[in-house]
């Protein structure tokens, strides 16, 4: 039996999250070592040129970009289907996780939830409320209406649970740490969507490490990890100083 | 007989040139509506929400994004085989891929193609050499210095030619228009592939058409296409007045 497959990077990642959720859905035992991209060593940029999370290593490969790694997990371990059979769902499937991956990250990650925590928590600098305020203004809802002549009604947005759902409900996990929760008046089918995704057994099991991490200092995420019982990794790229390095900030 | 697949946005984009090349090995006929995206109307934005090209129209499916469009077609037209048979070659090749497409497109387009070539054709603004020596000076290399160590002394970066060596080679297409040409003394390797890429027919058959709009003002892009030969549609989606939308710029 080989070793666990090894995941590096923090519960509060939702591309981490996303790769998270595949293996607990596909049955495949990882590891966690939950560092923040920008408390990565040397050793980590070797790991990961972009600097970026996840990271995946396990027997065969060492990869990052968690779209290239769910891809990888789907071939390795085809049961349950995570991608639509049927060519054009896939290609529409893709295509949307793409969208979380690029315009949602955009306006949910590096707008919002890096001006109310990664800012004030990794870097010691204010909030620029201008742009929290301007963000919630114009660029949530366009993704909103976007995503609402999307879904559909019920179930799930190809049929079948797929890579689509999974990288939407993780980016509003996201927003959700940075206090938004979406307008079930307004956006009632996108609204139930998320809902529907996040009681799936692979997003609950994850939620207690994220919400606690989301209020815990960053130099304890390890201790508090601990206690908790998540399957971590003995620390083995970590530093306690951050670092900008050529990731999006 | 279907109508050919219809592709809209510019021969200069090195996403756009990925799925012609694709479609060219392929053997799949295309016709391209030619524009640039800032030059897009309401009606390309309905097609590309986040006004991206390509965009792929056929009789089954409109889709955009250039990696996703490459998925869809190796689904519908399987051969010849674009991606590697082996599952870590695959992630590999889909890893190099998703590297040109963000961290090649961050330093080719947005600092060198942008500054020499886009702020000064569409939006009439000045070059700033700051920015492009800078890049020049830090960021190409670590890329090129990266790449060296990724492909192989001859043949291909997964060992047949695949979507990895395509997409480097497309962006270094675009770095090329930007003035910019790889130091064979510093990177022998990668300036071997990319040389051997673009060998191929379905890069040389793109060329006159790349090298001639470079040098050709936006307005008369048609005009002079049409007069090559290029496989046109009619002019669909274009207006003559560039705006800024969601897209990175």
């Amino acid at each position: 039996m080989a070793d666990p497959i090894r995941i590096i990077g923090t519960y509060i990642s939702p591309y981490v999250r996303k790769v998270l959720v595949f293996l607990s859905l596909k049955g495949v035992p990882y590891q966690i070592d939950p560092i923040i991209p920008f408390m990565g060593d040397d050793r980590f940029s070797a790991l990961s040129p972009l600097r970026r999370i996840p990271v995946l290593v396990d027997d065969w490969v060492t990869l990052t970009d968690s779209s290239v790694i769910c891809e990888y997990l789907e071939e390795r371990y085809p049961q349950p289907a995570l991608y639509p059979r049927d060519i054009v769902q896939r290609a529409r499937a893709r295509w949307l996780e793409e969208f979380a991956d690029t315009r949602m990250a955009e306006v949910f990650i590096w707008r919002l939830f890096n001006q109310v925590a990664i800012k004030p928590f990794v870097w010691g600098e204010p909030t620029d409320t201008e742009v929290v305020a301007a963000t919630l203004a114009h660029d949530v809802p366009q993704i909103l209406d976007y995503l609402e002549a999307q879904v559909p009604p019920t179930g799930f947005v190809c049929g079948e649970l797929s890579i689509a759902d999974i990288a939407l409900a993780c980016f509003f996990r996201n927003a959700g740490f940075a206090g938004f929760t979406i307008d079930a008046a307004r956006w009632p089918i996108t609204a139930a969507l998320v809902a529907r995704v996040w009681q799936i057994a692979a997003f609950r099991e994850l939620a207690p490490f994220e919400d606690r991490l989301v209020r815990t200092p960053i130099p304890r995420h390890r201790e508090v990890l601990t206690v908790m019982g998540a399957p971590l990794t003995p620390d083995t790229y970590g530093t306690p100083t951050p670092r900008r390095g050529v990731m999006q900030v």
